[in-house]
C-alpha cells in the first residue's frame, strides 16, 4: 500500500456570530465570535490558520436571515443563527493583508450576483492577493434571500442550476477569454499599456444574461478563482463534475461519500477532465485534547453551551419546515427545496420523520450523523486518515465548534500529529491557491477543464 | 471678516493605470500607476494621505471600458484610459488595515448594483473600519457599462434618477430602519445576541425594487455611509439636495460654482435640511513647487508626458461622440446623455464646437477650463483659499497628475502652507468620516436629513 497523500485542510468560517455547525456555542465563555464586526478576532484567526499550514480560510455565506422558525427572524437573531450575515468580501482583502500567504475561499451566489460584477471582484482580488483566491459557487437556498432580491420565492432547483451554468460560462468568457495572456505590456516609451487587438468583447447573449465585455480586469495569476462547489443531487453532481475543482461533500459515511464521489469523478471524466482534477473535501467537526478523558471533558463542556433551540432554528431555515409548529409525535411535512442535507425521512423506505425524531437527533452537540471526530490527537489523526482513504477524500474543511478553541486545538495538537504520520505537509503554504490544491501545482485551469474552451489563441503580435 | 474655515481635502484616485484627470501621465518616468494590480503602490498612497491629514481617499470607478473612440476598446487599453477598471471594494479593506485612521469614499452605481447587496457591503465595511466609509453615489454614464449588464443602452436620465431615489430609500430602510439602536445585547448568560422585536423586515415594494429585509448587518457606527454625490443638471441638483452630504461640483469658475451651490443648498433647505449640512468640494489639479520657476518646469515636464490622444479617448467616452471621425473644421453632433461636463457648445448661444475646438482646448495638460492651481506653495494656498471663499466651497478633491508625484508635493509642500495660513487642520484625522466632514462632528445622519424618516422609534425593552 502506498503512502497516503497529505490531506488538504481548510478552516470553515462565516462572518456571523453563530454558525450552522456550532449552534449556540458562541455563548461558551471562551468563545469570541460576538466580536464578528471587528477585525481583531479575525486577524488572530487568519494568522493562526496560516501558521498552522492550512490550505485556506473558507468563508460561508447566506443572503437572508433565518425566518422559518416561528415565522420571524426573532429566534434567529436572539440565538445568532447565521446572524448577522456580514459580507465576506469585506473581510478577505483585510485578512489577506494581515496574513500574506493565506488563501481564501469566498462564497458567492450565482442566483443573486451578476457575472460581470462578480468576475471583476474576483479578478481584482486575485490580482491583489497574488492568486490566493477561491470561489465557493452556490445557488443559494433560503426563501428569505429570494425575497431580498425581488422574488416571491426561490427559483426552481433546475432554474437555479440553469442560471448557474450560464453564469459560469460568462465568467470564463470574461476571465479566461477576453484578454490575451500577453495583452499588457505597460511600455511607457511607446505609451502602450495593452496591445491593440489583445482585448476583445465577449458579446454573450444567453437565456439569463447579456454581457458585452471585455473584462475590466487584466489577466491575474489564476485568471478564474479556484472553483469550490457543494452539491449532492444529480444536478448538483453534474454541475460539480463540470465546474468543481474542489467539491464539498455534505455527508459523513465514508462509503456513501465514496459512491457519490465516484459518480462525480466519472461524470467529470465523461466531460474530458482528469478524474484526479476533482479534489474533494468533507466538512468535519473535531474535538481533540491531549488525553481521551480530556477530550470527553471538552465535549461535555461544549455540550453545556450547546443550544437545541438554535439548532432547531437552523434546521427550520435549512429545510423550510417550521418545526416549532409540530408536536413530538407529528410527522414533518415534505418540503422540496433542492436541499439534500435535511429530508423529512431518515432514508428511502423509512417512515416520515417526526418532530420528536429531529429533536432527539439534535439533542447533543455531536448531532448524531455528522462527521465528528473526538479523541486524542493520535486517535483523531488515525480516524481522519482512515476516513479519507475509505471515502476517497482529499481532505477536510474544519467547522469550528468554539472560536478560537477548535482552531487552537487543531493548530497545537492535531496538525503536528498529522504531520508526524505523513498525513499533512508541515509549514506555511505559499503560491496560488490552485497550485496548493492541484496535483500538478499549476496556477491556471488545465486545458481539459470545460471552461477552458472559452480561451482564445493569443493573437499574433501587431 | 471671520477666519476662514479649514478646508476639507481628499485625494481622488481610481483603480486604473490611466485616470481622467491625467491623460497619458502614467507614461511619466516617475509615475508608478502601472502597478495598479499590486497593493505595494497603494499602501504608500494610503499612508501618505493619512499622514498628510487629508480627510479621505476617494476612489472613482467605471463599469465599462471606453469604446467610443474609433469604435473599439483598442485605444482605451493602449492608452490605459480608465483601464483596467479594478473593483475599488477590493482595495478598501486592505488599505483600511494598512492606514488605520484613513477614511475612504467608494464609488458605487445605483444603476447596476442592488440595494440589498450594496447596503450589506457598506454596513460591513462601516463596521470593519469603525465608520471610516463614504459612498460616492453615481448613476453611471457609459453605454459600455449598460451593455455589460444586459441593456441595449443606458436608461434614460430621468429613469436613472428615479431608480437612484428608490435605491437610496431602500438603503435607508435597511441601514437606518430595520435594526433598533439597542438591538444587539450579545449576552451570553441569557443566550441573547439580539433582542426579540428589535430586528424587523422592511417589506419594501416599489417601482424598481422589492426587498423584504431586514438588513443582514447590525447597526454600525455611521449606519449609512457618508453620501457623496456629483450632479449639475436640475435633476442631479435635486438629488444632491436630498441625499448629498458632500456634493462634488464639476466646475471651475467660482461664481458659477457659487450659483449652483446656492441652488443646491436652497433646495436642501426646502427639504428641511440645514443648508450647512451640504458640504461641497470641487475637483482640483495642482502643480506646486518651491519656486515659481520650479513650478513652471514641473508643468513643462508633465506636458512632455501628456497625451492628447488619451484625452480624446476620454472625451469620446464621456461625451458619446467619436471625435476620431471628425475633421478639425467639422462641428460635433449633439449628444444627450445627461452629462454636463462636455457639451458640443461652449455655452448657451455659442456656435457648435468643432472637433478642432476640442483638440485645441485639450492640447495641453492644463486643459483650458479645468480647475488647475500652479505655483509656489504660498501662491497655491492663497489661490485655493480665495477660490473656496468665492465659490462657497468647503474644500477640494485633489486629482493627481502623476503618482506619487502630486501627492508627495501636496503632503510636503502644500499642506504645511495651508496649515500655516489657517486653511487646513494639521495632523491625522480620526473618528468616523461623518464626524470629519460635519460641522457638529456627529457619527450619524441628522434628524433633519430626509432619509432619517425611515428610522423607527426604539421599541420598549421586552
Amino acid at each position: 500500500m502506498s503512502d497516503p497523500r497529505p490531506l488538504i485542510l481548510a478552516l470553515y468560517e462565516q462572518a456571523s456570530v453563530g454558525c450552522g455547525g456550532a449552534p449556540g456555542l458562541w455563548t461558551h465563555p471562551a468563545d469570541d465570535r460576538v466580536g464578528v464586526n471587528s477585525l481583531d478576532r479575525w486577524r488572530d484567526v487568519a494568522l493562526t490558520v496560516q501558521q498552522a499550514g492550512l490550505h485556506a480560510l473558507f468563508l460561508a455565506d447566506v443572503l437572508g436571515l433565518y425566518d422559518v422558525y416561528e415565522g420571524s427572524v426573532d429566534a434567529a437573531v436572539r440565538e445568532a443563527v447565521e446572524a448577522p450575515a456580514n459580507d465576506p468580501f469585506g473581510y478577505v482583502p483585510a485578512l489577506a493583508e494581515v496574513a500574506r500567504d493565506l488563501a481564501f475561499v469566498v462564497t458567492a451566489s450565482t442566483t443573486y450576483e451578476h457575472p460581470f460584477s462578480l468576475s471583476r471582484r474576483f479578478g481584482t482580488l486575485d490580482h491583489l492577493t497574488g492568486g490566493r483566491i477561491g470561489w465557493n459557487v452556490v445557488t443559494s437556498y433560503l426563501e428569505s434571500a429570494a425575497r431580498n432580491f425581488g422574488l416571491d420565492g426561490q427559483l426552481k432547483h433546475a432554474d437555479r442550476y440553469g442560471r448557474a451554468e450560464e453564469f459560469l460560462d460568462v465568467v470564463y468568457q470574461l476571465l479566461e477569454g477576453s484578454w490575451a495572456d500577453d495583452a499588457v505590456v505597460a511600455d511607457k516609451a511607446s505609451a502602450t499599456w495593452a496591445r491593440t487587438g489583445s482585448v476583445r468583447p465577449i458579446d454573450h447573449v444567453g437565456t439569463h444574461f447579456r454581457v458585452a465585455g471585455p473584462s475590466l480586469t487584466s489577466p491575474s495569476r489564476q485568471r478564474t478563482p479556484v472553483l469550490f462547489q457543494a452539491g449532492w443531487s444529480p444536478r448538483g453532481r453534474e454541475f460539480g463534475a463540470r465546474h468543481g475543482e474542489v467539491v464539498l461533500l455534505p455527508k459523513s459515511d465514508p462509503h456513501e461519500i465514496r459512491a457519490g464521489l465516484d459518480d462525480i469523478r466519472s461524470r467529470a471524466a465523461a466531460l474530458g477532465r482528469e478524474a484526479e482534477d476533482v479534489r474533494a473535501l468533507a466538512l468535519a467537526r473535531i474535538v481533540v485534547a491531549p488525553t481521551r478523558a480530556a477530550a470527553q471533558e471538552k465535549l461535555a463542556d461544549l455540550q453545556s453551551a450547546y443550544r437545541l433551540q438554535a439548532q432547531l432554528v437552523s434546521y427550520s431555515g435549512d429545510s423550510g419546515i417550521d418545526i416549532s409548529r409540530y408536536a413530538d409525535d407529528e410527522p414533518l411535512s415534505t418540503v422540496t427545496n433542492g436541499l439534500t442535507s435535511y429530508v423529512p425521512k431518515a432514508g428511502p423506505g423509512s417512515p416520515p420523520l417526526t418532530a420528536g425524531d429531529v429533536r432527539r437527533r439534535f439533542a447533543n452537540v455531536d448531532r448524531g450523523s455528522d462527521l465528528f471526530f473526538v479523541g486524542t490527537p493520535g486517535e483523531v489523526a488515525v480516524a481522519m486518515g482512515e476516513h479519507a482513504a475509505t471515502a476517497g477524500l482529499d481532505g477536510y474543511m474544519i467547522n469550528p465548534l468554539t472560536s478560537p478553541g477548535t482552531l487552537a486545538d487543531v493548530a497545537e495538537l492535531l496538525v503536528p500529529e498529522l504531520v508526524d504520520r505523513g498525513l499533512f505537509t508541515q509549514g506555511v503554504k505559499t503560491g496560488s491557491l490552485r497550485s496548493r490544491v492541484r496535483l500538478d501545482g499549476a496556477d491556471r485551469l488545465p486545458d481539459s477543464f470545460p471552461g477552458s474552451r472559452f480561451r482564445r489563441p493569443t493573437p499574433s503580435r501587431s
